[in-house]
């Protein structure tokens, strides 16, 4: 009867033992004395040929016989070539090629342009031009507003809408990002720099810091992409980009209020109680009512276009357009009624003509290079995330991949060559790329059209932008924030991942009360412990049978898992097991055995535990003071007269364990599978019957 | 026939499935068209039981049933529970006795001198003693020798040696440890504090300081004890402990030419290449030559009596005594020929009578009580550190558990009453506890034998210590040192585990060429920074089917593997899906799949892959980032024609995909385990025939 009713728990995969093994089970009992002798005496140097000699199931035989784990060394070589070579083949399909064919496809991968070049129809060249010149209708004014956010002269913004978008139209993969001058990366920009050189001081300096800054950012972007080290610029979680880009966003508006209010003294601090303090002193004294007036006019007249647009398909040619209309209008306006006599600022002078050349402007000497190329690195990353993150989301959209490492090339070289022609720091925008997309682009033309519409105004119409009402730049600016603010995502973020909303408001909070830099610490500091905390969070998990199966899980997951008597199965909750958290698990089983014991009232007691197994199934690593504490809790188990398993341990944790010993220190009992351990315990707790 | 040969793949565990299930199996290529069609259209915030919707076989529908698992604010109650009461039914049990029983447990839990008193024999008494004046006659000398290391009057080592012991008789769990001053903490103390109050300058003042310290440690080794926070004391790596272990027997070992060489001026700092420049300056000028021979003699004769005793049982005692027969020898010879006048230093006087109460010389002023606090908190988790190390080890000699938690509350009285009796802190001493094992001990009550033996020499033998050698106290502190390095077991931690043996190496050179806390921090750092690589290393593995059995593993791990044909099988090499790792390993994924189109030629080849299968066994976290990333590798695998499933995740990583809706993103595909998968594609896959 006790037979039958022990083997019902080991009912169906006994017949893939083979007839001549399940005959004659391996005798734990007896296998166990031997070998906790043999590991007393010999004190953990036992013969090498030990573990040979444990009898062993066949399956179980394959987990002692694993062949040896590769080494650090050529793990580490492993990694680097997996970085340099993701697609494993991709060498040796290139090589079964001819070396023209070879040259070729190196030059297309380098220069995607040639390749969607061939393909390339008339009728698509249309949508690309409409596209292109809705593009350019919102760039002109957004890059004039973004000048003057990173305090440059409003031709820079200007600028920075020719080359780079040229340059990324030849070596870019993204059919839909529009490139230019951003809001973030001017605010960055200037809020990192003014610290080093005052702008309103000494311009030509600061011009001259910005465009080191902007080169270096360039060679960290390509430098990232060329060596295949994209994975940095994800050390910048999602979670932590939503929380930065939002309190980006209030950021650079609060800044506007200095242009929509038409004051003349501001700070130049970036923290949200520097600005409202600067605001709340400054109003009173100096804000121009009638600049006022006009900017929120043409703020309101912009959102309602967006928000009809949104509603109606027909008027999104309208939304599009708006920002132009209302620069047109609101020029117009303060010509005719000489506005700018009665305080309304005005942009004034817009130098002519194309890019001059700005090579001998770059600064390489002592103490500034350090600055330009820290700053640098941190514009570079952050451009970085939010052109691949606006790229990803439209191919996706699409259908299409995006090569990260391609795009930080192509955006790492429209950088350098930016910087050598009087642009700051390009990428991808938000709100333009959404536009081009919604206007029916069909390939990085449009970047070509726009940039040369925004050349033929560099050449021809500055002139008619001398009446410009700054207010009107500040309202542009405005309002293209919402969309970097993006509170849905983030209460999806708090709802599914209450850590990962930590990190949100960690960058949230750092950017709108500290800094930037501050924000962006708190947040990948906030992301890393958190990964630390998952991985060595000290617990066990208790498995149970889940029925008519042979799959164990935990019992609290599926409710309908029953535990076996007289058997503890256990995982550990962190995937590393080493010293943070080795003592405290091991203490851990150790009490639930001793509760165990307590509950069945006396050893000898049938409900009592006789079998630990240690399902090592997520254990990606262990040390060696995990090891000492696995060691000595076999011995304590042993004392209290409970023998111990391990099933499915990975490569490098059975590495470890053979290395060390251990696995005879626990009788050879290792096992490919929870049940492999179980049935191998039931058969020798039977065999003397 | 092509029905039955694709039906090999899935032999076994068919079976399992109730005969209704089988015959009507679920039609994936139609439920993934419907739900991609929902999840495309509503953009992720379909109905809530859309996930229901989705048919599924019995087991994959457990998966989606499991109950919510416990949240955050759950988890941090639950971990401090654990903390506060490990074992789960503790509580229970006491209930369960009337109340004057549980009075009596609760004393005896906190005094187990109440549990071993009961069942003392006489037998035992006779072992004690013997250990006990053994224990003494090698603390004595080691303690005056200890204190010098301390820079405190030799009187204050021999105090050290009274109080903590009777204390830790009462209070402590491990019947081995031998308490008192100990090398390394000696060598903690003074390196710490002589920066802070100079002891030559201004003895009483470095004495407060050190008291005051001794205070503190006692109070941070209670609250670690009262607050089961032990896990903190496991943030130094066994590792890290066994590089720290030898540096500090290093330096000590340098500190000690000055007294073996008999040089008067020597330096206070600790790292061995000032030591070395100390010693080569002043040998030319001060050594004395006699010192060094009478030193060097008795060093030779601790050593050989050493060896001799572990040659031979019988001569233990010779080895147990050789120093006390040291200090007994030099001494006289000393005296004979009184060799003081000749230069030899001797000890001169030291403060006969028992301990002086030190209560009023505790400081808690303002510049003191930070530093003496901040060094209190190094030297009591060394402190701990070494006594449960040694503890432990002795108590799975003789098969007893060493309660980590009590031990500590033990060493934190001792030492907080130690300091209001002029002790400096004490704990447990590697060799002294293996005397006193050796010696036969049996209970704490040889350590009372000690203390009373080291109260009588302060009672009435300190004037026979005038002449003794200072020569000697630095060859018994040398002879002493050996034991804390152990190459062994860095050889072991090397061939285990090399990134380990970098946290030992870390705090071995840490120690030797800065200062104790650079070593200390330099191996925390390096141990921590090992397990956030180890965690979100980026790669893959691709799992095969191990021959006759429903188990899928590692193929490069288990070589008889197979893979399945045209399915795709893959475990994530790290622990936790996150920002950092997850675009890295969504690309490796894809393009493993586009290799494997490259290879087979086409899309439609029968060897080209038409299933991922993804194993979340090892997953324990996921972030937002992770889950955006598996969002667009589902798409991606979609538009290349593969269907994405997903095995066995674990609770909180399966709450995250359900409550982010990516469940229904990649069409309800979840499995209990891979096999199951693989059976349910196969079905599907054959069901049209």
């Amino acid at each position: 009867m006790a037979m039958s009713d022990q083997n019902s728990l080991a009912p169906t995969l006994m017949g893939t033992c083979t007839e001549g093994e399940s005959a004659q089970p391996p005798k734990f009992s007896q296998t166990l004395q031997t070998n906790t002798a043999m590991a007393a005496s010999a004190d953990g140097t036992g013969p090498p040929d030990l573990e040979r000699q444990v009898p062993a199931t066949g399956t179980s035989q394959w987990v002692l016989d694993a062949p040896e784990p590769p080494g650090l060394w050529r793990e580490i070589a492993d990694s680097l070539r997996d970085i340099a070579l993701p697609h494993g083949k991709r060498s040796q399909s290139v090589k079964n090629t001819h070396s023209l064919g070879r040259v070729g496809s190196v030059l297309k991968g380098a220069f995607p342009v040639l390749k969607w070049c061939q393909e390339y129809k008339a009728a698509q060249f249309k949508n690309d031009l409409m596209a292109g010149l809705t593009l350019a209708s919102l760039c002109i004014p957004q890059s004039i507003g973004y000048a003057t956010l990173a305090k440059l002269d409003p031709e820079y913004g200007l600028y920075t809408s020719v080359v780079p978008p040229l340059i990324y139209a030849v070596m870019g993969t993204s059919k839909e990002i529009a490139i230019g001058p951003v809001a973030v990366v001017s605010m960055l920009t200037s809020s990192m720099l003014q610290k080093i050189v005052d702008p309103a001081a000494d311009p030509t300096a600061y011009r001259k810091l910005v465009l080191t800054t902007t080169f270096f950012a360039g060679v960290f972007q390509a430098v990232f992409g060329l060596f295949r080290l994209g994975f940095l610029v994800d050390f910048l979680s999602h979670a932590a980009m939503v929380g930065f880009m939002a309190a980006a966003a209030i950021v650079i508006g609060l800044q506007q209020l200095k242009g929509l209010l038409g004051i003349s003294h501001f700070t130049n601090k970036t923290d949200v109680i520097s600005v409202m303090e600067a605001v709340w002193r400054s109003v009173p004294k100096s804000w121009n009512p009638l600049t006022f007036m006009l900017g929120c006019a043409f703020l309101s007249f912009i959102l309602i276009t967006r928000f009809l647009g949104r509603k109606s398909k027909k008027l999104f040619w309208l939304a599009a357009l708006a920002p132009l209309i209302s620069v047109v209008l609101a020029t117009l306006i303060v010509f005719l009624t000489r506005a700018d006599t009665r305080g309304v600022k005005i942009i004034k002078h817009i130098k002519r003509g194309l890019n001059p050349s700005s090579i001998h402007e770059l600064q390489f000497c002592h103490p500034i290079v350090g600055d330009a190329a820290k700053a640098g690195l941190v514009i570079a990353v952050i451009a970085l995330t939010e052109a691949i993150a606006v790229g990803r989301s439209f191919a996706s959209l699409k259908g299409y991949r995006l090569d990260g490492n391609k795009e930080m090339v192509a955006m790492g070289f429209m950088n350098i060559v930016g910087s050598f022609s009087s642009c700051y720091t390009a990428t991808g925008s938000f709100s333009r790329t959404a536009v081009n997309f919604s206007a029916g682009c069909e390939s990085p033309l449009s970047n070509v059209v726009m940039a040369i519409a925004v050349l033929v105004t560099l050449e021809l119409l500055t002139r008619l932008l001398y009446f410009t009402p700054l207010a009107i730049l500040a309202s542009i600016i405005l309002a293209a924030l919402p969309g970097l603010i993006d509170l849905n995502e983030a209460y999806r973020i708090w709802r599914t991942d209450k850590l990962d909303f930590l990190a949100c408001a960690g960058a949230f909070a750092g950017v709108l009360f500290a800094s930037v830099e501050v924000g962006l610490l708190v947040a990948i500091a906030i992301s890393f412990a958190r990964i630390m905390l998952v991985s060595i969070r000290p617990g066990i998990e208790i498995l149970g049978r889940l029925p008519g199966t042979d799959t164990f899980r935990n019992i609290e997951q599926y409710p309908m898992a029953t535990r076996i008597p007289g058997v503890l199965i256990i995982s550990v909750k962190s995937s590393v097991l080493c010293f943070a958290n080795a003592n405290f698990i091991s203490q851990r089983i150790m009490g639930s055995i001793l509760a165990g014991e307590e509950e069945a009232g006396s050893v000898g007691d049938v409900r009592s535990n006789q079998l630990v197994i240690l399902d090592m199934s997520n254990l990606v690593s262990i040390d060696t003071s995990a090891m000492h504490s696995l060691e000595e809790l076999a011995k304590n188990l042993i004392s209290c007269g409970v023998e111990l398993a391990v099933a499915n341990p990975k490569w490098q944790v059975l590495h470890k364990l053979r290395v060390s010993n251990l696995t005879s220190k626990i009788g050879g009992r290792l096992f490919l599978t929870v049940k492999e351990a179980l049935d191998s315990f039931l058969t020798t707790k039977l065999a003397p019957l």
